[in-house]
């Protein structure tokens, strides 16, 4: 089955939006096995959307159309696909019902209610999060089209909960796929070392980079899930088997998500201390919803005097070694310990630049200690090759901190050898 | 003048990675005046990538290309491209030193010299960040095609640097932009503000929405930058007349960023102390390169033991008012001014979900605190209209309180009547 998808609006010709629609649906179709061959973006004009739209439906299987089912004029997605594919519109009750319900009121405007229009005899996709629904139905020629809402809070959950499901229908196969997460080893090499065991058809392997780890994708098909999920088992275990504690997750999508998990797990409660990742540590921990439990304290202490103050840091530390020093990390990450009486502690401090670097301290180095109050670990990150961004030293910096935490937690070296 | 983006890349159809080369590209479009009419995304496949190729040239006047530049055997951007454009590839020697050089090596693979190859007769356009050189030639029928590498961190820079001069070579007008930053009004109320100004042809008003925060863009065009930005002012005027102590800033694009120019302007500091943020403030001060001398420290109190220890909230506000409350807000942007001894102090308290919800303090009920040691305003943030995410929740937490600084700042109402 090949398929297709065009974004409609002109906000996306503007640059103001990136397209993530188009991206959340290519991923949901790669995980449905469904191959994607063309994606594409049309402005609010109908002739133009019109031949998009002809060149698709004679082209693919499958035609996801994204935005532009909203309330105002310039939303014609569904006017001009449904002429494109020799459909006419037909009031949906449910739908207008549930849009008078949305806003309290036994009558909308004529704008709002044409959200309730759809293709005849279609299937109408629930919109649990916004005014417009989704629908599916197939052109004459045999093209099944899909129409989803713009807003990728709108479409998301419309696609997980109504779109996949009605496409999962008419699949013969269920796709079952695993994600294993690195952190340490780039992605070029893991996939120089998975080499031969990448031309696989059935599980399917795939290296992926992301924002400073990787991560390995195994796809298996089969009539059944648990079928699926047994086929994928062994290339999983031959990968933990070739990468070691490099690996740090199955399926588990975030080094703050597994931290955070570990720390409920076994009763244990962290803190941090940071000072070039201003607060970035701390936010991504919180980003995991129930950190609460584990995280009670973190600093950024920016200055030399809020280190020694909120710390403690040693003001001959910082004299003698500079605050961007193992020295300083390290008492850093047993400052905050001692303060916040937490199990683990974390310290960081380096140089995330644009500014600020030297011949001797150039931007991107970075210290990062842990500490459980008796042992405390130091790593250093050099900056190695090309010129990285603030934003990539910070990020980078951040989950090289949680990972030693992930691999304290799980008994392996903190620093490996 | 039509424009229209190709960008060639699998791992972009299997949603691995979003397309923000195609929005980086459109808006810079976008600010040259050029029309955007399509945008598409190809896989790594010669055939399919010629189809698209040959239909862009047919119908559109530039044809702008991101990605399939690099050294591997799947980067076909330029040989598919050149030849649908009836060009021969030739070496372009200094390129090749280039990337003789980026690797400190006199002969580098074949695959690495593969990419100083670029059609015959084309404007070289230099690579200052990665090894890939971008090209402009035109085609037989007169389109002018661009080929850009797909890295952002590539392809920003050389079209900020190299394609869009050589853009406007060729464009009879310059075109000068300004935004018009605005907090605490939402896109709609806004553009139905601005409803009578919002026909005009030079200059245009636009408004645009962005993460609890929108902007109007005022665009002139004209022979001269002078010109087109003298027929913006009186735009920007009426705006500021109508929108008043809503607007923070023209083209300074955060709220950050104002925040920590005006307190270096006034030899200010600020600390801040966040709860349901997590760090994310904090965070977003230094995101802003050069916010050291501003910002000392920041403290992420999670837990009432923190706010206690660390901020000296007494145990009978949080007795007494709950975590969540205007009082512990004030206590808590008191204590940081306290501790941290600086000139403006934030506390930030709330609820920012999915759980931890009640109907008395709902998920989105948060109490943002500034204080200057003498005086302290608290704003409340309820939850309303439809169900926000986490990350939103945080956002517009920190980006409120960012706002109160603000006005603190430019000497207005930090609370708006």
């Amino acid at each position: 089955m090949n398929a297709e998808i065009i974004s409609v609006g002109t906000e996306l010709l503007l640059g103001a939006v990136v397209n993530s629609d188009a991206a959340i649906v290519a991923k949901a179709l790669s995980e449905l096995g469904i191959n994607l061959l063309h994606t594409s973006v049309v402005g609010d004009n109908p002739q133009r959307l019109r031949e998009a739209v002809e060149t698709a439906i004679a082209r693919s299987d499958l035609l996801i159309m994204t935005g532009g089912l909203g309330p105002t004029a310039d939303d014609l997605t569904k006017e001009t696909t449904a002429a494109a594919a020799g459909k006419k519109l037909a009031l949906h009750q449910p739908s207008l019902d549930r849009i008078q319900n949305y806003f309290n009121e036994k009558h909308v405007s004529e704008n709002q209610a044409k959200q309730a229009w759809l293709p005849e005899g279609c299937t109408v996709l629930q919109n649990d999060n916004g005014t417009a629904p989704g629908c599916a139905f197939q052109a004459e020629n045999g093209c099944t089209i899909l129409m989803l809402p713009g807003p990728p809070s709108e479409l998301a959950p419309m696609l997980h909960n109504y779109a996949v499901p009605y496409l999962q229908q008419s699949q013969e196969y269920t796709i079952v796929s695993h994600n294993v997460h690195i952190y340490g080893r780039g992605e070029a090499p893991v996939a120089q070392l998975m080499d031969d065991l990448m031309n696989g058809e059935n599980p399917t392997l795939a290296p992926y980079a992301n924002e400073g780890e990787c991560y390995l994708r195994v796809t298996a098909k089969a009539h059944t899930q648990e079928e699926a999920d047994r086929l994928c088992q062994p290339l999983i275990h031959e990968i933990r088997q070739r990468l070691g504690n490099f690996v740090y997750s199955v399926d588990i999508d975030s080094l703050e998500e597994l931290v955070v998990r570990e720390l409920a797990a076994q009763g244990k409660t962290l803190a941090t201390a940071e000072s070039c990742t201003g607060g970035l540590l701390s936010k991504r921990i919180t980003d995991v919803s129930g950190s609460s439990a584990v995280f009670h304290m973190g600093v950024a202490t920016y200055a030399n005097s809020a280190k020694e103050a909120l710390l403690g840091v040693p003001r001959s530390t910082l004299e003698q070694f500079g605050a961007v020093s193992q020295e300083t990390a390290q008492a850093m990450a047993e400052g905050i310990v001692r303060v916040s009486g937490s199990s683990l502690g974390i310290g960081i401090t380096g140089i995330a630049g644009p500014q600020g670097g030297t011949l001797e301290k150039p931007v991107g180095l970075i210290y990062i200690a842990l500490s459980d109050g008796e042992n405390t670990w130091v790593a250093k990150r050099s900056p190695i090759g090309r010129t990285k961004s603030r934003d990539w030293h910070r990020h980078c910096a951040a989950s090289h901190a949680l990972d030693m935490a992930r691999r304290y937690l799980q008994g392996l070296p903190v620093i490996e050898a």
